[in-house]
Order: C-alpha cells, then structure tokens, then sequence
C-alpha cells in the first residue's frame, strides 16, 4: 500500500496526537503481544550447586543477618528477566543460608513460600506458632499471610532452597509485609509438629479442628513420606522413565498453595522421558542423583543441588544418569485456576 | 365446634370419596407427620458381642457360603422398625463370618459397603481387583458399584462388621445387584493394597493416578494410623474426654463414601462427654475397652465387639471406664448434603 | 443338598436364637433386599384433575382452615405404598386449597417444599418475609427451614401444587417443624416479590446482597418466564419431540433445594418421545393441554390439572396430542448427591 | 556497623561474585520487593471521551482494518507503567472502531476479553459462531479461546470500550494467538442471539444443552436488563450513595471470565459513596451521567464514556452530580482465586 505524502502527514499528526492522549495504536504492535505461542523473557538456565552453596556460606561470614533484611537470601535472576532478581516470570527462588545460633525473626507477607531443605541439620521454623523440624528433603509451607521465623539454635549451618510467588503478586499488585517482635526462643528443633501431628496420617481428619481456609494445614512434609510414596509409585511402575508426587493440601486434595504446585520426581537411570510442553513455568531444584534435561534443544547436565529454570511451553525431557530425585516448583495452580492451561507431547529432541 | 347430623353424614361422604380416589387429608394427620422434633422408630439398643460372636461361628458351621446369598451375614435388626432387617432408619449393620477356605464370591451393588474387621486374620477383600489385607481394626471400603469378593485362604475365621447403606438406597428405590464368575484365586493375603501404595501417603498424591470419581481410591485404612492419629491427637488434648478421627477420601478431603461418614472415637477413662444431639443416626461398634453409653436416659454398658444404636435426635453421652476405641458409622454426609443438620448440646443425663 | 433330621433341628434352633437376639440372616432375603433393578413399591398411577378440583372444593366447604392443621391438603396417596400419603417413595404431592380471605398461618419445617399454582389469582405466599404473588403456571418455593404462610384477600379461591420432599426427610428422621403468631396482614397481593427484583434479572447478581446458603434466593418463579424460556428452546430445536427448562437457584446454577429438581416440560403434538429408563421417582402435573404418558406398557391419558407418578427406573415415554406443558417434579438432586444415577434409553414401547 | 577497609573489599568481592553467578541478594532490596502495602506503576488516570472518539473516528479514516492487525484499537496506556500499552498493571483496557460496511475478521486467543458499547447500532459480534446484537450499554463476552469477528453491515460507525487480561496473561506467559478465514458474512445484525435466547431467562436452565467449561454460555448482556436490575436495587436501597450488579455465569452464578469481572454501578446524585481500598486494579468507563471521583486524594471529574483507571490499595471514592451509570472492570476473580482479596474502608478524603 502506497502513501501520499499527505496521507504520511496526515499518519504522522495522528500517530502523535494518540500519543499525546496517553493512548497507543494496536496495530503497530499486535505481532508482539499477541504472539502465536508465548513468547516471555523467562529462559532455560542452570545454576550450579558448587557456586550456591560456596556464596551462601560466604553470605553467613559476610553478612549479618540483622543486615540481611531480615533473611539472608541469594535470588535466581533469570539471564532473559532483564536484571529482575526472579528465577522466571511467575517464580522467585533462591537459597537461603541459616549460621550457628541465628534466628531469622518472624514476620509475614502476602506472597507464599515454600521452603525444600538441601543441607544441614537442626533448624526449625515456626508457622503461624507450629514448630516444624527441617531435615534434608523435606518441604515446609509458609503460606501467604502466616507468620513464620527460623531458628538455628545448634552449632551448624543450613541451607534451603526458597520458593515463592512474588512476581505473581508483585504483578498484581498485591504485595504485603509485616513485621512483629515477639518471635518464639531459639531453642533445639522439636522432633515433630503439633500440625504434622494432627494431618500428617493418611486419609484420617483430626475431629474438631478447623483446617485454615485456603492452605493446607500440614506445614512441613517429611522426606521419609515422600521417598517410600516414590519408591512404592516406582515399584508399581517399573517401566515408566519417571514418576511423580505432587504434595497437596490433606483436607481438600488440592494444592498446597493457591499459587504453587511442589512435586517432587523420580527419574529411573537411563530412561529418557517424553518431550513435551506446557503453559506454566518451573524451577527444578536436584535433591539426589545425575542427569540432563534437554529444554528447547538446549542440553544441561545437573547433579545435586543444582537448579534450572524450565520457561512457558518450552520442550522439555529428562533424563537420569543415576537414581534421580528432583523437586520441581511451579506455577500451574494459577494457570489452571485461570483456564490457561495446556500440554502438548512433541517429538523427541535430538 | 359442633356438627350437626348433616355436616357430619357430609363429613363422612367427604373422606369416603377422598379416600375413593386415592387422596388422603392432611389435616388428620398433620401432628404425625410433621413433628416438632424426629420422632422415627429407630430405637437405642446393644447387641452383645458374645452374642454376635457365637452366632457368627454357629452360622459358619451350619451354612455354606453357597448357601448364604453369597455371603454369611447376620444383621442387626432394630427392635423399633417393625422386623426390618436395619439396624437403624437409614444404616444396615451386621456381623460376617468367613471360615477356612472359604470365599465369599465378587458381586457389586449400588449401595455402598464398609468392612470394620473384630476378630481373625488372613483374608483379604478385592475391591474393583484391588486386593486388600484385613487385620483386626483395619475399616476397608467397598463403595456402591465396585466389584468385591472376599477371600479366606487360611485355616482361621475372621468376623468384622459389615455397614451398608442399604435402607436409604432402597428408600430411594435405588438398589442394582450384579454378580459375576471371574473371580481372583483364594491365595495368601496380600501384604498390602496398590491402592494404598499410591494414595496411603499423608498429603501426598501420585501423579498420573487418575482418582475414581465419587468414593476414595483408599480402600484399606490400616488400624496403626488409626491408633497413631488417636495417640496423637490425645496428646495434643490431654483434657478432652473424648477425641476422634473421620476416615475421609484422600483426594478429597471429603467422607470415603457419599452415603456414610466414619469415624474412629477414643474415650478417656473416667471422662462423660458432653451430652448432645444431633440429626441422623449412628451404629458404634466398640474396638476395645469398656465403658457405658447413655441414650434418652437408658444407659448401656459395653465392651469390646459390643454394638449400639444411636437415633436420631437422640441425648447421647458416653463414659469409659478404662480407654476405649469406638468405631463409629452415620449417615452424616447424606443429612449434611440435603442440608438437614442439626446440633445442641444439652443438659447432661443422670 | 439334605439335610438330615439333626441339622434340620440344628437349624431351627440356630434361626430361633438369631431371632431373639434380635438379629435376621441375610441369605435368607438377599433377592428381596439385593434386586437385579430397583423395585420399590411405588406405582404409576393418574389423579384426576376434575376429582382433584372436585375434593379440593368440597374441602373448601366443609373443613375450616384451623382445623385443616394449617392447611387444606388433599395429599396424593400411592396405591403401592400400603397407605401411606406418599405420591412417591421420596415425593409427598398434593392439591392445597385456599378460600376467599382466607390465611394459612406461619410456619416453618425442616422438609422443602414447592408450589405449582393450577387455578385461582389472587394468593400471595411470605417466604421469609419475601412476599411472592401466586398465578397460574407460577412456581413458588418454600425452601426448608423458610417460613411461610399463604395469604388469600380476595373473593376467589386458589388451588395450587404442593411438592415436598417429606418421605425423603421423615426416612431420615429428621422432621422439625415450628409454629409462630405474628404473620404479615392478610392484604392485597403484591405485584413483585423483592427476592424477584433483587435475583429475577437474567445472569446479574446484586452486589451487597448476601444469598441464604443452600437454596434459591429467589422465591417465584414467574409463568411469563417458562413460556418464554420454552417457546425460545422449542423454536432453535423445532424437530424435537420435547424441549424443558430446570428451574435453578440463579447464584448457583443448581437445582432450587437440595431435595428435589422442578423441570418444565414442552411436549411437540404428534411426536413420542424416547422411551427411558431413569433412577429416582417423579409426579407430573400438567399445566396445560393433552397426551399420554407411558410407563411400563400402562398407558395413562391426561388432560390439564392431571397428575401421573412415574416410579424409579419403570421405562416411560410420553406423546402430545395438542400442544401441552407439564410441570416436573423429582428426587433427582438426592440421587445425584448419592452419585446413585444411572440413565438408559430403551426400545419404544407399543 | 563499621566495616574495615579489608570487610569492604570482601564485600565487594563477595557482590561482584554473586552478580557473576546470576544470582542477587535479597537483603539490598527487601524494602522494594517485600513493601507495608502494594506500590505498583499504575497511576489513577482519565481519558475523555472527546479525545478517545475523536481519534477512534479519525483512525477510522487513516488505518484500513487490514492494517490494523486486524482490529482498529486504541490502548488506554497508563502513565506509570513505562510506556507499556496497559491501563493498569492487570487490564488491558482500549477504544475499538468500526466503520460503514467492515468486517473485524474471526481469530481467537487465550487472553479474554469483554466488549461494552458506547456509540453507534446495527455491529454484531459471532462468539464461537453465536451472533450477538450489540448496541450502546450492551456487554458481549469474548472470553479466552474462543472465536469471534466483528460485523458491521451498516452504514454507520460503531465505538465499543474493550477489556482484556492480556497483562496477566502475558505475565504468565501464557499468550496464543490463531486466525482463521471462514468467517459468517457480513449481513444486518440479528435481534437476539441464540446463546441469549437460551440461558437469557432469570432462573431457568435449558434442558441438554451442555454449558461451555469455564465461562458464561451467555454472549451478550443487554442494557435492558442492566437498567431493569439496577432500578430495581435502587428502588429497594433509596438511600444508598450507589447500588451495583455484577454480571455473571448464569449456569455457576460465577464471574463471567475466570480472568475479570464486570459490573455496573448507579451512583445516586449527590451523595457521596465510602471511601475505600481493595486489592486489585479496575477501569470505570462512565456509561452515563457526570460526576467526580477522587483516588488518593486527586479528584477527577468526569462524564459520559470518560474512562478512569484505579489502582490497587488505592483510597477511593464517587460522587454523582446527576444519575449515572458506570460500567466497571475489574481484576477481582483473580485477586479472590488467589486469595489475596482485602478490603478496607478508610478515612472520607477531603
């Protein structure tokens, strides 16, 4: 189609004038945001156990954790987020770093977290006033809107991997923080919590205590559960590449956050799974064994510890060099939640 | 108000003709229907356990399995409702014995079943081809329309409780009975259900397990959760006269069964609970211990393998001399979905 | 197999004591408890409209309201349920009479229940103080636990519909039923109920304004409104033999109680429908025009104002021969709560 | 604190090797991550009607829809939000212009979106093949997934307010986008839409006719209606500074998108609502009337299609100078889903 320089003129006044209304034209844009398939920054990337655990202990000798803003904390910033200290669009993640004899002092936010313990022993934290032990491979849930605090009253130091959904709430506009005062002794870890006490026996519903509405009620899933359901869902399986748990909510089924889903995968050793695709993003954190996953053609080996970011709808398969156990946090409940979701099984990548 | 001659010879015409073309009053008989608080024929009554006990094993000597309709069932028939077979309005209460050997071959119904196992060990019960071992205090479930048979490879007799929903479905004019030939062969028991490989985990739900709709893929709740959730929620509540347990679809959060609700209730020795009504009906089958139950003012001593019936709308309390494991099944989920639940705490019995 | 004179005197001391310990074997009557299909009692029968209006009349003469125990119901009483007032095994069905001036008093019970208004303007039912006009081809629910009374200030009579679910509610034994002095005046009705100027706009909820939890915030369901929503659906599937609309709680989308389902049907003359089989009974009134009904080769003829019970699972067709509406009544949300439906399409009945 | 020279070069290094590892600390910005109260971009903004109808017209004039990506669109682009075309940090909010005799032509995408009409008669709308008659206070639904085009065949022009959830959407990289070419053609606007004449009758559900998953099966809401409703509320709140109805899924009772909700507000002249914060951002778009809003202590006056962004958390409040109407978007579906819904009521602002 041909201008005339009038028409050009006339384009030019009116392009401006839009502009100068605090209005932009969608025609000159519609190729971006409305894209064919998502099309986020959000990228594969891996970050390396070995650098985590070296700068987290240097965090611990370096920063205080009355300076650390109250956490001492080290965030995923995806390489594709443009300097955001997020892991993807949806997911904060990152360590979090507990010394001898520190207490990371109760507050509360909006935005939930989740907490996947990698190495140490002894730490505990309180949620909404449960005490829940932390050992390696468990899951501890500090839902939005729960007071929560950590203690390290032992001689040891902790590292855990931190999950949350700040850039989703964030992105709503929906971020809240409080802080109080009055935080529980930091005294040793209990052997088990009142909360884990009344929910964690399976398919029995304590009588007469009300579940809090909207998350679940068990606070911290142990990993002894968690190994025995993988290895009877294997047993049961002995040919699948992989199998899976997601942790959920005891009183509903459902997951244990309105805004994460936390599973945790067992990859058999030389079994690749299928490839495919799926709205969402993820973060893979390794607990056990070796591996690599394939994302978009792109190939990353991982051993324990390590973690890498799986974008929106990109082609992904896994494959396992040793017994593998992966915890993997994402965002689907809110993707479901909001009717986005979509899965696509795709040919293999080569 | 008086009535002459003719207004009563009109009266009579009246009903006469009412009655002629298949109507009735309502006004005659308004105060029978409509009653200021539930006034059903269901009674409060105990049936000893020695009693069911030496009859379950006289019927195993005297009846074949062929003989039995399939099964060797003894039901408790309330002496409020007019010879039925019911041990209260809506709730089908029985003992079962199975011998040595013995079979007890698949059929499905669509009222739902419970099996709450008193005495014996070895046999196992196959719900849609999921075989479940029985113990004694094991509740295994065998939800309307799911295939089951029950196997006794042993030289040993088992007894357990059978509860059904049978009078509300038939009630509903809802009964549908099948049997087939292809039943699984009458070898050892099991060690455990894949049923409850998948879903016997707390809080943990395997991926790729797609859930039976409507009832709980758990169809066998072992007695040492039972009795480790009532240790520990006694623990947390060491004032309580009484606490309990609801079994509850794992998935779901929600009573195993749409029909039935039940639950496990631990007594204190030397505690009375609170006295209380409540709308719908129960059958509580003593586990172990001995106590005393008082309904309406009559009050029932027990002990273990005891059964009692509690009616609707009934003061009921419950005292235990040493502790006592009660298993308890109502019809609660049908009241609480038709929205018909009622509770008061009322003045206590003397 | 033989038994020999022992066994046989080993059994009939074996039945004795099972009776008197108040218990009864099954295998005795498993084929009467555990039937192949549904076979209660309930049967298809017809009542006729000019006997209903006849008796409801001559109701009106002779018996005052107070004495009627509130109210002037000629309850339909099914010839295959030994007497009782039931319709159905789960349906109570009625004719009510109101005469000139007349007011049936305020109460309130636990058992739902729906009017149909058949003939007469006029009458206005306060449903929880929401003041519902009553006229022909109206539906008007009285959830349970609502209160209500019914307001005749003119010089008519009215004879409506009266659907509950009380055979339901009384086999569940829980029937409350309460009584109170201050009712509205017996005053001229009004043109709009406020529950149908709040809830009666198609897909707008009002903001601010909390729903009852449980049933239908909107209490009458105005003729205009069927007509239209059938004559809407008849006409986008000319070809079928019948079209009907659900009447449903507009917050929910769900059935009006959570007992019972009220449907109307539009049957096409000349056409038959298919002929179905369905799990749970129902008692049709028909609005207006004639046809035949079918249910299990009995075929019954209705004309206006007639009333046809269509029992649990009996195969039933229908067929118009002008034009015609038929008001549906049916425990269909129970069965479906109970997860006991099943469907099946048969082959025609000749 | 005081650090030495050696602390600070540690530190130094320490940062320099954390940013290396495409990692950040969380400890250096808490205060802007984790904020007392939500602090997004989005600022409280008018646009007039008289520059957005302005410009529609003359991009009516300048920009063939074939070069407009399809659709002639105008995107309300907030001035907090970095030159982003959005009009909060959730809504997408635009004017849309459709000229004599043109065809926006049939594509879909996962974003939803909602259409309200502010000028012009004769446009319809196929939403997934379901004609929907558009004129000025009509609301057409287009949500996610579903086709739809855009139909003039008139000779006059057509301006309509459009709202999408593209910022969610693309935040959860979740965006696809599909054309097709078989669109309907481009003949007169039909009276009513088959969709409309199915679920557009208060109360009543269409029998077999299977609603879609997730979304309202009604396309078009008419300003009847919404006018029919709002009058009714107001006539029943005669001193409430302003009544509103949400528009809804007939068939949950649910919001019509699971991404946005809609409503209607009518403000009262003179008086002024309470002042007020909620969690999410909305768009008023000002369907009739004049009046005032003031966010934060700003007022902005306002008239018929004026559009007004409101932040989230932001104090706010309406006063009306004559009745006026006011079609409302809003993010809360999603806010409510992910249970992070807060409400206060604040201070009256001076």
């Amino acid at each position: 189609m041909t201008s005339t320089l009038d028409e050009t003129a006339a384009l030019e006044r009116f392009y401006g004038d839009v502009a100068a209304a605090g209005l932009q034209p969608l025609w000159t844009q519609t190729r971006d945001l409305m894209t064919p398939t998502p099309r986020g920054g959000t990228r594969a990337h891996r970050w390396p156990w070995a650098t985590l655990a070296a700068l987290a202990h240097r965090s611990g000798d370096l920063i205080p954790i009355e300076r650390g803003g109250e956490r001492r904390v080290l965030a995923l910033a995806n390489p594709g987020l443009d300097g955001l200290p997020f892991a993807t669009s949806t997911l904060w993640a990152a360590v979090q770093f507990l010394g001898p004899r520190e207490t990371a002092p109760a507050h509360r936010h909006s935005p939930g977290a989740v907490r996947f313990v990698l190495q140490g022993e002894g730490v505990w934290t309180a949620v909404d006033g449960d005490p829940c032990p932390m050992s390696p491979g468990d899951l501890v849930l500090t839902p939005g809107g729960t007071w929560h605090e950590h203690h390290n009253p032992g001689d040891g130091t902790m590292i855990w991997f931190d999950g949350l959904d700040l850039p989703m709430v964030a992105a709503l506009d929906a971020v809240f923080f409080e802080t109080r005062d009055d935080e529980a002794p930091n005294t040793a870890a209990p052997e088990r919590s009142p909360g884990e006490a009344l929910h964690g026996h399976p398919g029995l519903r304590p009588d007469g205590v009300p579940a809090p509405p909207g998350r679940s009620p068990l606070s911290v899933y142990r990993r002894a559960h968690t190994d025995a359901a993988l290895a009877d869902l294997a047993a049961l399986r002995p040919d699948a590449p992989s199998v899976g748990v997601t942790f959920t909510d005891p009183t509903t089924g459902r997951d244990v956050l309105p805004t994460m889903r936390c599973r945790m995968e067992r990859l058999r050793p030389g079994a690749r799974t299928a490839t495919t695709r799926t709205v969402g993003s993820s973060v893979r954190v390794v607990f056990s064994g070796r591996g690599t996953t394939t994302v978009d053609g792109q190939t990353f080996a991982w051993g324990p510890g390590d973690m890498i970011t799986v974008p929106s709808w990109a082609a992904v398969d896994h494959r396992a060099d040793e017994p593998a156990d992966v915890f993997v946090l994402s965002d689907a409940p809110v993707i479901e939640a909001l009717r986005l979701d979509r899965h696509a099984v795709v040919d293999p990548q080569d």
